[in-house]
């Protein structure tokens, strides 16, 4: 069954529910660990959306694409790559990307995040999906120019954790098979980024595999699964939108 | 005034508190915000040590001492090289780092870790130690080699992220001048790094001004300083003591 969950912020409280419709059912309780369905609901109309949940940690995947490598004449890489995102970068739906205090182009990278469900240690690929609690809309965004600028120490960590650097959402979506995803992202309304999640050089159920092998992953930990064609700038003013049919939008601007 | 902050299982419950001498002085709420006094104490012999908080990130600086940039015949950097090592990896006093599944040389760095007191964003370095609650002894274990063994990406979180690979505590010290700290690393009774924290690249106060322009540091936020000389790997059955005077003493096994 496909649910999607959202948190939010209602009366002057944070809550989180799954979304029916245009109607929130409101839970108590942990949202991965037995969630407690309670009588009270809302309308999405009246709710100010938050990040769907505050990830522990957050994996990020660079070159997991065919076609990017291809771009960039990499060779598809032997094992997972990857860097953190901090949580300082952690941020809503419909808010507002902010420029950071040094200089350098800005862009985003449209990604699918994996949110995991379980205490997941050294899983099989068979066991993994099992681990997966569901799949949401993620911009990792970046300043390219600080990355290489150091000859000695590529900076992806800094490059990519300024704050607001993660927008996530707007909801996690179970019960979907990551295998028929497609990433678009739409920048100023004109689509920028669009392909298939099938092209990932690790799909999910192997990333996760893999990761568990090197690091114990718990409940709301999240794997950015990397980005494919189509990154680019965005300038003061711009709207971003990174969709997944059957996850939804998510939106934010950049100042 | 100089404290030692420490957290505990105690009772089968899990607290924190002030070290005087043998006795721990037990606080209630919040060790950053606000802690309350209560009128319980323990003795230090009765309670199981825990790493003293429980970090939202941890900073680690790469190529942040001169002696050590000198031996690899580096320059020292522009500015503050970085990258994380995740909550997974936390450790606490006395406990036996693990070596992972996969196989390659496990080494030790012995560190000083910066503990944030309050958020923390563009920051002056005259601001900058009024930001910092304490100074703990870090182990940034590392396996070595697996860093550069994709010649695209140097995998630095993975290397340094494994289950187990920072131990930190035993105590965090309050109110200590960190120009006049020393780190001496003890693997198996023999003194393997001994080395002044002024010979710092980025001192104290300019690493936390420099990176609070770049991400926002919240209270607990851990910014390790970085290695110096005398690296080195531990074997099963090694024991690794991290000792900073006016902070206490880390101890753990590896297997």
């Amino acid at each position: 069954m496909i649910e999607r969950w959202l948190r939010f912020q209602h009366q002057g409280k944070t809550r989180f529910g799954t979304l029916e419709g245009e109607k929130i059912r409101i839970f108590e309780g942990d949202m991965f660990i037995d969630p407690q369905p309670t009588d009270m609901t809302a309308m999405l109309s009246e709710v100010k959306l938050l990040s769907p949940h505050v990830p522990g940690k957050v994996l990020a995947l660079w070159n997991n694409f065919h076609a990017l490598a291809r771009k960039l004449e990499l060779d598809p890489p032997a094992e997972p790559l990857y860097l953190m995102k901090p949580q300082n970068a952690y941020h809503n739906p419909n808010e507002v990307i902010r420029k950071p205090l040094c200089d350098g182009k800005v862009v985003y990278e449209g990604e699918l995040a994996i949110v995991i469900g379980k205490k997941t240690t050294n899983v099989t690929e068979d066991q993994a999906l099992d681990h997966v609690f569901g799949y949401t809309c993620a911009n990792d965004v970046t300043v390219a120019d600080i990355i290489k600028r150091d000859p000695t120490f590529p900076q992806w960590v800094r490059a990519k954790g300024f704050d607001t650097f993660l927008p996530f959402g707007p909801v996690i979506a179970t019960g979907l098979d990551p295998a028929m995803l497609v990433v678009r992202t739409i920048l100023n309304g004109e689509v920028r980024q669009d392909y298939p999640i099938n092209d990932m050089v690790f799909p999910v159920q192997r990333l996760v595999s893999l990761i568990s092998r090197d690091m114990t992953l718990y409940p709301g930990d999240m794997i950015l699964c990397g980005t494919s064609v189509g990154v680019g700038s965005m300038k003061p003013g711009s709207t971003v939108e990174v969709e997944i049919d059957g996850i939804g939008t998510l939106v934010n601007g950049f100042e």
